[in-house]
């Protein structure tokens, strides 16, 4: 009899053949629908013995209701840095091979120079002359030293809360399905590494478990998990269990298909609630360890949309799509946008949210007028109106647009319909009669613990299958078609408000005015407010220093439907005005 | 000389002893921030003569500009079933040994009973006397049929619709990361199975690769991948690379130590841009192969919120909570509200959406008010209001709830400053003097593809570590505070409206009237709706049958503070009217 690697003797008992069938499927049980609570039949008795039996069961009732009907175990829910987890996981990766570390290398600079060195630094170039079109023909890179938002006395407290509150965000958001693992070679253990999910508080069976060991006298497999327990959908002869339903389960057998037919059986609870986590199975047998990670979290539930219409006709607009505007102080555009808007689109729904200072009425068919306090800004105004919004795709426009025979939505529509993307820009014509698309490509540096670099610059990523003119970047313009549940669920951060226009509209001065209007009006924050609005046109081509602003970029993102020409940074309508509240 | 398993006979060089150092550092390398274009330094020139040669310029420039900087690659983002990886995997999963296949079991009851069976089926029973008291003394499982929001002859579309968006959802959304990997048994690849990522278009080392073969004339590792390419950091002798900087690598050495070393300077850079994705690597050597997954993502930017005041003193609740509310012509209850706010938080923010009728002016100090359209809904009202919201924590109130001595929102606070919850909800005294807390835990059982079967219960998954009197459930009462970025994202759907309160506010009737009002008034929904508000307690305690209603269960689970006294449906503030549009 062989000692098993948990330092107990197990006896190793003959194979007992029987004629044990399997019976029953594992599909014919049914989960039970009934409440904790036992119930009562009534029967009919005399009115008034029945009040009195009614009052006197209230009573009892009442006394057994407070007793708790089963013993509810205890969570620690309270932010607490590291885990068990995490160190088990950082003493299991294997050692470098000591030998190996003596074998020079010559390092291949190409490649090294690509890899994150957590220490980007952001500085832009001395302005040149300043001359038309200067901007134009010589793109600067420019820089903006968000920490200046702060007075130099007050930095340091800033940065300390900053601090603070980013290590409880780390807290809530770290999950142990993200630290690295790695495979033991030449590992008896076969076991899955990827794909085993369960819904909290339900049960699954594990997957690809299986023993390929050399022939032993007796082969022990140990269990070991701390967020819910072990069991068999099914008990195989010559097999002996220890721990079953619990969190630390052994297996033992001297005949090892035996011991592999068990494995397909084993089951795992999880037992103690969290809506989305992960939890660090242990899987060990003589001289092999292996760890595996088992999700739990609920099923996504998707937000599906009624697209009204027949597939096979034209896309309904109607039913598809919501316009949603912000206006302020200049309801002639707005009046100009609508009835443009309804002369092709008669009973689409427009959205406006509205922060005038005195708000006019707006009304008409098909029109949701949202009233704000004045001035709340254009952040707060847009994240406002996408939030009424009820069909699949809602259409951004700006109040000072005009919709003409060209503004094609089917088109917009179209993309989205057939592609996995998330957004689509389309172009806007000047009075002047340039149009504009708008491509910004935008990426993230790994900084210190200052902040990250931001990085964006004219461009686009890919061009795109079946959508000629069509390219996938990361920032479009202010015309778009979204999905309505991805741009709810980013949202525009309200915290951030918006200078208005400077309210002139020749492109020279705007470009000379740039460099200026920025260094006044951009007041820059420390890594309070990320711009979820960046994705949609807000940001500037412009090099952010490392304090602060980075961009949550969740959205599959998007192209541009139209004549691809490049914008010139010429319709700057954003200045972002961050201020810290 | 050995063969490899490429099919090519590499010539076995011996191995080149060298004085080769480790030059240069990997950190030293920096970002280049410059753009695309070059630029030209402007001297000083004579006026006209600049003129002319700007004039010029722009021309030359303008001709540079529309010829591409490089070639852009093409992606393919449209909508289409099932990809090489999923075969991929498929294929690769181990089967099962034959032998076992005959080894007997005997099924656990117990424990297969709590497998999924995908087939559940949700009935209520049989209503019993309608007596005072009924439901609280004899609670009854109710069930509800929400495929009869349709007619008949239209549920065959809704249900083809249906199935399409959900088809379009499902592309969207799998990801390679998800998958089912299962490891080889006994292979000499060591490799990561968890926790390898990078950001979409970046370079990253991919750690712990290793070949622990036994001895052989010649060693090769070919890697493979879809959506980026493999390289070397850094060179190392005796080992010979073919197809570095391409997506299928092949490495080949004599000297199993330097073939490691290599290993540990080999970087996976991401090609085919994707915000949130992963890519399924393929190693093999002779004899064996792995799979793993590398993700490919934007890193998560935190919101953090600017907490105000000393973190050794108390809670500057001004500056943390927002209280947020929706009216309906009931304006003299609202300014209750708000006065009785006032004589405890003089100047905590209140914002205010209001779809009455007839709006009234409701202004103050600290007040924003937000006017709807007549009737958008409670719903709708809701996601207007916490859009609006800027402080990192948003307290729910009812338009008709009044503040007291007792309404300590610090206590709250403490809660969400001190765990990793999401939300906490407090309790809520009637008039009469009975104070209710109301806990609900819900869970979904999958069903085929008719919907699943949410289950909903009074009761609660665990206490909570130091904070007695607090308990982790599913559902609270409509009094809460949560964490605001969690509430954004999650939202309200405001396709979904309201019924308002039937005015009676007698616990009794509204007990027996209970069940009528439901079967009126509660329109279900063919799939078409997800009730994310159902975590803040809109669902009643009901069995919902399988066509319908799942709901989105994001948010950390929250805590009820106060008497655990247990609600017994009395308070059904809300009815829900589902209807499709």
């Amino acid at each position: 009899w062989g000692k098993s690697s948990t330092g107990t003797i197990h006896s190793c008992q003959p194979f007992m053949d029987s004629a044990n069938q399997c019976h029953g499927s594992f599909g014919a049980a049914m989960a039970s629908c009934t409440s904790h609570t036992d119930r009562i039949e009534m029967r009919s008795l005399h009115k008034t013995v029945l009040l009195v039996l009614v009052a006197s069961v209230v009573l009892v009732l009442a006394v057994l209701h407070s007793w708790p009907t089963r013993a509810y175990s205890t969570v620690d829910v309270r932010q607490r840095p590291g885990t068990g987890v995490e160190r088990l996981l950082a003493e299991r990766l294997p050692e470098p091979d000591p030998s190996a570390g003596t074998i020079p290398y010559r390092v291949r600079e190409s490649v090294a120079g690509l890899l994150a060195h957590n220490g980007c630094v952001c500085e832009g170039e001395r302005a040149g002359v300043n001359l038309p079109f200067a901007q134009l023909l010589f793109p600067r890179v420019s820089a903006h030293p968000l920490h200046t938002a702060f007075q130099p006395s007050q930095l340091d407290e800033m940065k300390r809360r900053r601090a603070k509150e980013y290590q409880g965000f780390q807290m809530r958001s770290q999950t142990p399905a993200d630290l690295l693992i790695v495979t033991e070679a030449n590992s008896p253990l076969q076991y899955p590494t990827q794909g085993v999910e369960v819904r909290p508080l339900k049960t699954i069976l594990i997957p690809g478990l299986a023993l390929k060991d050399l022939p032993r006298d007796i082969y022990t497999l140990n269990f070991s998990a701390s967020l819910g327990t072990f069991n068999m959908a099914a008990e195989v002869e010559g097999v002996k269990v220890r721990g079953d339903g619990e969190m630390h389960m052994t297996l033992s057998s001297c005949v090892l298909p035996n011991l592999n037919r068990q494995l397909q059986f084993i089951t795992y609870t999880n037992t103690l609630f969290h809506p989305s986590t992960a939890d660090t199975v242990q899987l060990e047998t003589e001289g092999h360890q292996a760890l595996f990670t088992i999700k739990i979290r609920h099923g996504v539930t998707p937000r599906l949309y009624n697209t009204g219409g027949d597939a096979d006709k034209e896309y309904n607009i109607s039913t598809l799509v919501t316009i949603a505007t912000k206006t302020f102080l200049r309801y002639n555009k707005l009046q100009d946008l609508i009835d443009s808007i309804r002369r092709y689109y008669p009973t689409v729904t427009i959205v406006i949210a509205d922060d005038s200072e005195n708000p006019k009425m707006v009304s008409g068919p098909y029109i949701e007028h949202y009233v704000m306090p004045f001035g709340k800004g254009w952040f707060a105004g847009r994240n406002l109106a996408v939030s009424q919004v009820t069909t699949k795709y809602v259409l951004w426009v700006d109040d000072d647009f005009i919709f003409t025979a060209n503004t094609k939505l089917e088109k917009l529509v179209e993309v989205l319909e057939k592609t996995t993307l998330d957004l689509v820009g389309g172009a806007v014509r000047e009075a002047t009669g340039y149009t504009a698309t708008y491509r910004q490509t935008i990426s993230i540096e790994a900084g210190e613990e200052e902040g990250d670099c931001l990085h964006m610059r004219r461009g686009f990523h890919h061009a795109i299958d079946g959508f000629p003119n069509c390219v996938v970047t990361d920032g479009v313009i202010n015309f778009f078609l979204a999905r309505t549940d991805k741009v709810q669920q980013v949202g525009f951060d309200p915290r951030l408000a918006r200078v208005a226009h400077m309210g002139n509209e020749n492109p020279v001065d705007w470009l000379t005015q740039d460099d200026e209007v920025f260094k006044e009006q951009y007041l820059p924050l420390l890594g309070w407010v990320q711009d979820s609005s960046f994705l949609l046109s807000e940001c500037e081509g412009v090099l952010l220093q490392k304090f602060a602003l980075s961009c949550q970029l969740p959205l599959r993102t998007h192209c541009t439907v139209g004549t691809p020409i490049n914008s010139y940074l010429i319709h700057q309508q954003v200045f972002l005005q961050a201020s810290i509240q």
